[in-house]
């Protein structure tokens, strides 16, 4: 019989399923939870439950909150007159780590996706048409990812909404700051000489 | 009102806690969980505490287990007369995955460190010499860390132990397999000099 504590392989078995955690780093990561006080296991174990239990997508928006109506869509001092379309709600975790952007969200849930049986339909895009309606949006940004499904995507739902009169754009393309030239994929570098500004 | 979901926050938290996640990949990993089917949180939490909760020190060779006597220890097939000692339980882990060891363990719980405050009274010293006194142990394997206070801590234990009569063995030093002359410290290679075998 070799070693085997069952319980112990259940844990680290549990964080091998997360993203990036190998075999071993998992064992270590196992171990490490059993030096900590029981404390950390039991607030983690919490953690977990809790997360799962009451996060769900805002009523208004689809970003991930743990409250009926996320914190940014009832927040008073956001500008109204700016949504932000995006693919998912990880993309408005992306634009709040940048704390420049002020206007509202609102996350799609996916992409148009014909191979994947994925259809304007599937998408959050009747909500999206309802919350324009009043009159309130002014700017509508799409920032779909800028794959070929993110593209088309976007230029579906512009379509759409043009009739509205709403001012409609697009984030831009370019190199990444603190990115290599040398690196930089043709497409990219076409798409940033093509929106050069002037110094 | 910056986005805050406080459960989600309080997942990534636990998440960070971990060695070697950084903020980044804790709410990488949070995201992940939340993405995943409810069944998967409530296992792993359970798997937290339940590990949490069960796993404790064989009362035989304090490696880790969550039987009252370890898998090693309660093996009628192990070979009871050779005794490996570490320094602890995770250096068990790494000779099991050998798969090559068929002895005993005996997991000192640390090593002799006069500037921590641990004298040799602190480690599991006392018990591994009752498990030696019956006879049947031939050989003792001094398997601590190749550091200053593990060397101290097995040339303590051997003294302790010499007069009883048994065969007692260091793990061998030398260059890592797979390892690079180039990179290897002084010491490390003249031991492996010093150590080198006939072909």
């Amino acid at each position: 019989m070799a070693y085997n504590i069952v319980t112990f392989n259940e844990l680290a078995a549990q964080f091998e399923r997360l993203p990036s955690i190998g075999k071993k780093t998992a064992q270590r990561l196992a171990l490490f939870v059993l030096e900590q006080p029981k404390d950390y296991a039991v607030r983690f174990a919490n953690a977990l439950t809790e997360a799962k239990d009451k996060i769900h997508h805002c009523k208004i928006c689809s970003a991930l909150t743990d409250t009926e109506v996320c914190s940014i869509c009832s927040d008073t001092l956001r500008d109204k007159s700016v949504i932000c379309v995006v693919e998912s709600a990880k993309d408005v975790m992306a634009f709040e780590r940048m704390r420049e952007y002020r206007g509202l969200y609102h996350v799609l849930n996916g992409v148009i996706s014909p191979l994947d049986g994925i259809g304007p339909d599937k998408l959050k895009i009747k909500e999206l048409l309802s919350r324009l309606a009043d009159g309130t949006v002014t700017e509508v940004i799409m920032a779909t990812n800028p794959t070929v499904e993110g593209e088309a995507t976007a230029s579906y739902i512009s379509r759409l909404i043009k009739p509205m009169g709403l001012k409609i754009t697009r984030l831009a393309y370019g190199i990444p700051v603190g990115g290599d030239l040398e690196y930089a994929d043709s497409v990219t570098l076409l798409r940033a000489l093509d929106g050069r500004n002037e110094l």
